[in-house]
């Protein structure tokens, strides 16, 4: 019953096993292990991007912040939903990175509506070099409240930026789930759909610790590796990155794992609907649940050892009746016992 | 004979198998694994600094760098060999995370003098708010060189720095190989010689990819971390450091393969020492070395299956005699047979 | 009829003299020289604060970055209104001085209540290390919609940032318009006010281009002075400086041109009311009118000659009865006269 | 008798009367004033370049700093001399506005040879991604000692940097005493001895406050208006920027500044060469003596009120024979008489 967060649980036996293959005698470092020259291939496949520049770093706040570092200029502001966790949760490493700012766009669902984007953009719009100047568009997906963005509401999305002249990164770390959720193709959730960087998850999908970055355009390839070097984030022993990358992408493994994760969210969802008191936030439509609940059932089910983040107040002190938010977050490795164990003692 | 760098060679099974141990269940993330708690009193008891931060990241530059920024102002200069690591491979990291710049102190044998240090200083002295500021000095320990500074020398030069009010960084990314050629403590090596941050380094002998920094002071703790996290170096899926980290400093581990290696180095170095047409450019004192022959014969030997940097020159073309700069590294993993067979196959 | 903003007009001419009496011989550089002595002491017997660290700067952009720089620290958050000058206006500079980012807190009349400041505060509580950290609070007197806060405000405002332990920035490009409008005294609408440091404006009321930073708390000075210099705002030629404020500050020069500027928007205001087509969008307290007005209104006086800014649409083309916003900015040097022929064409 | 920096003395009365006929009436800011069309224009005509990009700002400082932040990429390492004012005495604003490194390069004289620079650049040349990467060269005209580069070895140098591909900054804080001293024009000192961009001074050679940013391909303007603006140097009053310079250029009221300060320098260096314990330790070309004199003779002159920095060591303590090092400025307004007075007083 740990639902605290899909970076919680333990990577996948197949990913442990190619790191042990990999740990095999003398290898380059610095990304020219022969295993990253295949995880490239695998990616421009997948991606049906011949000449998309592919790299791995260990995290998803490093390939958000060196990606848009690469986009954008200090001068300039990143348009982003104001849930988004380049926003709320990597303590400034995309200022860091890019020395831009960044412009919160009011969501609903937590997604960006392309007229409130619009707007956004817009009124940046007067102030000549006074103000700061229009940069990429970020989108998240799935989105910090556990929706997706429809394939045609990404492309409205880039369409608006693109009418600004403007770049759009996907920050995708939870990319499978999405995927598999839209039941589409990585080309048509990127650059099909007008994204021209993707912040491509593994580590909350199975892996230890790898996150691709994928760069449509060819042309920023160098300015990333340094700003990657940069950063502190070129792995000197890398074949363990591309070793993990490597199972992850092999015979489907990652959609495996995503559909999973999210087939134990659907039946999660599906029980706690039938709950009297419990609501739903959001529309669940991957791996991620926001449920109100009252206070005094948070802290039952807490004292009873379900693992979960209770986002809107302290779940051991106030009104009982208090309705307080919480989090569910299903991950590849759990099995529907568990999330009915969850259920059952939900239901008392 | 893959004499590359201690960065090419595979992790030692105790720290995969750790590493496989580990996986197992679901964890919290972000360092409150508990592990790392494991690791924590590790750490602090081979320091004998109860007190101490310790923190884990994945390489060496991101030791450094964070270490560096917590330490240096953006206004202050940063006193280090004019070799180090900081300084020529890190493509600006200590600079991009501290906004200090650097002060090269020149070197001999790859080590600052008391004196040079001391006049470096004592330079950046007159300027007011006009110059930059001086900052923390750090050393680097093995050197870039494959040297030693001894425990007096270190002392010698942490005390230079404290006259000047200066903290000072130990760049440790070989500190267990420096460790077993000096036959001391951790402490000894470290705050009993005046040093108050240590990169201490797993990396380059036998883990995946894990090194410590330990902060002596722990009213520094807290920047490190949001500096850490700041600059995308915070894992998620933590454990995995620790495992590392922890299988490394069981049973002294560490200190048996930096004694393999080193053992390696000296076998090759005295191997070496009986060639006519090779000279050895620095003492070896742990598992580097740089040593100079023509340029005829580093082709030989590449063309022979050898693997090692040529640093001063294109082994290919060129004057055949014209002596060239060759740099081994020995790790764990070799054996006596195979530094055998790249001496054996030198003698021709 | 030149009402686009209170940099347009001329410098006052006790300045220029002022300016012309220093240009006298040799004097030491970089705020050395003897005219700041008297221009520190002026500053703190005005504020009634005799520990005050003064420092002059070019404009009000350096002043609020330079301060910002120095109260927050990179991971931090900086609270401010929506609409402020350092959001909207500077080009991502308090964000380059200080590598914080901004929080925009939402405004009434420009102007952030208490409540949503406390909001905003409490929002960027509960992530640890993930999210920004609470940084600095700072206020626009006047604001940049031409309103006051009140005393008593302010107090509320600082009484919110001091129960989380954060300093205060106050942005007074045009203190001295709110000063006497206020009818305060300098330490009132500061320090007594709960207020840390204050951008001191100069160059909007009669100076050529000079700003105070104040900063009551002296421990901060040498960082600030490092920040000036390393931001390239240290002036050699300080004297000219030193001399503009002196010149400002002597025999209340500097209140009898917000005064007068204050009665020329008073002046404005009032016959702006009078007219049908227009309406006032904020009560205007100082020196600076936000209203509305027909389109085809806008271009018939922008075509006779008046100068102002219409900030919310293209006046020269559109729907001719549609409502546009514009802004009208009264200064020191304007004459009833000049404001009555503005009003006398409005009439038409 | 104050020899103390050019930075000393006032402005010219020419550049104060084009101050106050500037503050007249009403006027865009921000550079949209109607004298910098003049300026513009007046400075494309100088340099022959009737479509360089030209700027103001208000010290040299920011002109070098935004100039190299336009040039330079944050990974990159910027080539200046050890001794110029942007590594010693901008207390690390280059790095601040560039985010890049310096490489210092040895000097003679205080001027880099080529083969020194081609040495320096080379060395950055074999590490990847994980060294700096190679930026642009700055020199310093006059240089830092007081020396010059004459125009054979400019192009001597920005040849080098051509070879590889590196753009030319020239700080030229005191460009018009080289130029007279050089007999040259400002074309031949700058593009057509390659170089890229310019840091033109005002400041130390009559006027109050004002430089000129002189950039041959105008690619490079918006990027250089954008961090003006957010390094806070964009003026709002810009006309008393514009005015400044205008004066400063018009009559060649500049150049006959520059020779009278060269000439009183000139009379100066003869003066000392008189001096049995004087020994002058470069070649003055320009407005700058670097000389040695016994401690005792130093404190001698300064008790007689002669103003000037000893560099080496504290005049008021020491052995009296010791040899300090001295520095002695000449500016426009210096008298022939004020020279001799100084000389006269030396030979007591």
């Amino acid at each position: 019953m740990f639902f605290a967060s899909d970076n919680a649980g333990p990577a996948h036996p197949k990913v442990m096993e190619a790191l042990i293959d990999a740990n095999n005698g003398y290898a380059l470092g610095y990304g020219a292990d022969p295993i990253m020259d295949e995880v490239r291939a695998q990616i421009r496949d997948l991606f049906e991007a011949p000449k998309a520049a592919v790299y791995l770093v260990i995290n998803g706040t490093s390939a958000n912040s060196i990606l848009l570092g690469t986009m954008a200029q200090p001068w300039e502001t990143i348009f982003c939903a104001d849930v988004s966790h380049i926003a709320e949760d990597e303590c400034n490493a995309p200022e860091f990175y890019s020395q831009a700012k960044l412009t919160l766009v009011p969501t609903e669902h937590a997604k960006m509506a392309p007229d409130a984007l619009h707007a956004k953009i817009t009124a940046e719009e007067t102030r000549g070099v006074h103000g700061p100047q229009r940069g990429p568009v970020s989108l998240t997906q799935v989105t910090e409240r556990g929706t997706l963005y429809s394939l045609d509401e990404i492309e409205e999305l880039t369409e608006v930026a693109r009418d600004f002249g403007l770049k759009t990164h996907l920050d995708g770390a939870r990319f499978a789930n999405a995927l598999v959720a839209l039941d589409c193709t990585p080309a048509e959730m990127s650059w099909k759909a007008g994204i021209d960087t993707v912040s491509f998850g593994g580590t909350k999908n199975g892996a230890l610790g790898v996150e691709a970055c994928v760069i449509f355009d060819p042309d920023l390839a160098w300015e990333f590796e340094l700003r990657r070097k940069r950063g502190g984030h070129l792995l000197s022993k890398h074949r363990y990155l591309s070793a993990q990358m490597q199972a992850y992408l092999t015979d489907g493994l990652w959609l495996d794992m995503a559909r999973s994760a999210n087939a134990r969210c659907d039946q999660l969802a599906e029980g706690l609907r039938g709950h009297n008191s419990v609501e739903l936030l959001f529309e669940p439509q991957a791996n991620m649940i926001y449920f109100q609940m009252p206070r005094s059932e948070h802290q039952r089910m807490l004292d009873s050892g379900a693992v979960y983040y209770v986002t809107s107040g302290d779940p051991a002190s106030g009104d009982p009746d208090e309705m307080l938010t919480g989090r569910l977050v299903t991950d590849w490795a759990m099995t529907p016992q568990g999330v009915t164990q969850f259920l059952d003692l939900l239901r008392g």
